[in-house]
């Protein structure tokens, strides 16, 4: 098992994997067990072991044991939807909405393409255009109060047709929507491969990051669609591609460069959630420097000196020790 | 410049000095300057060198840059404050609060003789109980509603006498008694020295640990403060002990030992927060293993293989690579 720094998950309240492991247990290169923390939830005791084992993508070890910790379900949610004319309205208002100190819990951004794959998919009927997904949680008073807060900056920002919802089928269908985004996205070209990307920027810079690269993939004859976990900052692509046509897969690989470019053009990183794999190694050393996976990679040397674990990932060949 | 993995700081809300910093900058041994990471605010780009350097306490290099996490401050706060009749009465509040799912931002817990403290140093005159004191933040209804919600669980754990402020310098006031309370201990004892530890539990076990360790500090002819964060499970001793009598060194030392070995026998750290330099190596086999501070000795020497990044600290003499 190779955990990687980020989870997945759509909660911005809640932080991404890596704040929410308390300790692992991981076998090294070399046999050892090792339990890299205790089961308090912070400590100073010694070098931060399980922070660095997240992420390592099975490099410095395999993942055996992880304790992680619990999050009190919420005692009341809302979840509400909205859409915009523009991904950059779509993408101000999430900025808008972070920075106005609002404990939203997710926030969820899917572009026109990722809504026409949702109607396509699941037979629904959605406007196809930007559109915003939130959740609110708190006290049952205190979502309400969120939800007319968030409704009042979407107003601000160009949004239309806002709806919430509370009761509890309805909640998980609306977000049923989000969940199978990524399938849905088949639906369009069921025979066809897709380059899934993901890159993260500073909060500021997203709306701008975002815009820059959904012009790009506008302009491309591949059928891109764009979600964004856009609380964080982060968001991700998916790219249908026909396997057989190399100038498809050559396409492809050319918008992920271009995004990946314009996220570290603006400090933001090659990879927020997925990691870096082989496809990645590239970009790490315009964004981190030389001195960083040179640092890297004597750690790998240190822990894993016959290089072993997960040979020929992460780490980039031409990085010497 | 040398970060703990955990700041010293009161907010529960908002983690630690570990989750706050977004990227930092390190010369190395060998002269190389790292940058640790790009601005976004989560990365899956390689090794996290941030949370590896964040606590090292300086053996695996010198930071000369962070970058922070901003967070916007709240549009609305309560400061309340309660008293108990025992600490295990105020830790179980401060468990049933985080268990309840209430997005508390602050609780601290004093104990009686870190209240008399505070009374002889300021000239108040606070009942001489176990207190505890919250932070509730958000909308002023919703800081409201939470207030009202921890006045019921205080009252169903003997809790009395609970108070709210939510005017601006009310509130700079009662925080004031907690931010001096370290310096109050000295009004005490001035001519005394401190022993000051912290460990950190799971918060299951936080009322169990600190009633063990408060009962062995009341039975000692030392004076000793308790004063927790108690929403992470997290709790520090006062002790003042004759810098000139070397059997009160010597009764701190015990009881230190005594505090840490009772964190560790509920799966507890032997610190939470302020680190462990060379008085606290002692007790990290004990906690982690032999084989997690061999993989830490191993990536000192891989960083710094002539040992000049302070050495001596942090990990053991007898840990062999």
């Amino acid at each position: 098992m190779c955990a990687t720094r980020c989870s997945g998950s759509l909660a911005v309240r809640y932080g991404t994997m890596r704040d929410n492991v308390i300790n692992l247990k991981a076998v090294l290169a070399n046999g050892d067990v090792v339990k890299t923390g205790s089961r308090a939830r912070k400590s100073a005791a010694g070098y931060d072991l399980t922070r660095l084992m997240i992420g390592s993508e099975g490099t410095l070890g395999l993942i055996t044991e992880v304790t992680l910790r619990l999050q009190k379900l919420p005692q009341y949610s809302v979840v509400a939807m909205c859409n915009f004319p523009t991904i950059k309205d779509a993408a101000d208002v999430a900025i808008s909405t972070m920075l106005s100190g609002i404990q939203v819990s997710r926030v969820e951004l899917l572009d026109e393409v990722q809504i026409k794959a949702i109607n396509i998919a699941n037979g629904k009927n959605l406007p196809e255009v930007p559109t915003l997904m939130f959740e609110f949680i708190g006290t049952e008073a205190y979502a309400h109060e969120q939800t007319l807060l968030v409704q009042k900056i979407v107003g601000e920002h160009n949004g239309s047709d806002f709806v919430f919802v509370e009761d509890a089928e309805a909640k998980k269908e609306l977000w049923q929507i989000r969940k199978e985004a990524l399938w849905a996205c088949f639906a369009m070209e069921p025979n066809f491969e897709a380059m899934i990307s993901d890159v993260c920027v500073p909060l500021s810079r997203l709306a701008e990051c975002i815009s820059r690269s959904k012009q790009e993939l506008d302009a491309s004859p591949l059928v891109c669609t764009v979600i964004a976990h856009a609380g964080d900052g982060n968001f991700h692509t998916v790219i249908l591609f026909d396997p057989n046509r190399e100038e498809q897969r050559r396409e492809a690989a050319r918008l992920n460069h271009f995004m990946v470019h314009t996220a570290l053009s603006m400090e933001g990183t090659c990879t927020g959630e997925h990691g870096v794999g082989t496809g990645k190694m590239k970009y790490l050393e315009e964004e981190l420097g030389i001195e960083a996976l040179r640092t890297m990679k004597r750690i790998k040397a240190a822990l894993d000196p016959n290089n072993i674990m997960n040979p020929g990932k992460l780490i980039p060949p031409h990085v010497c020790l």
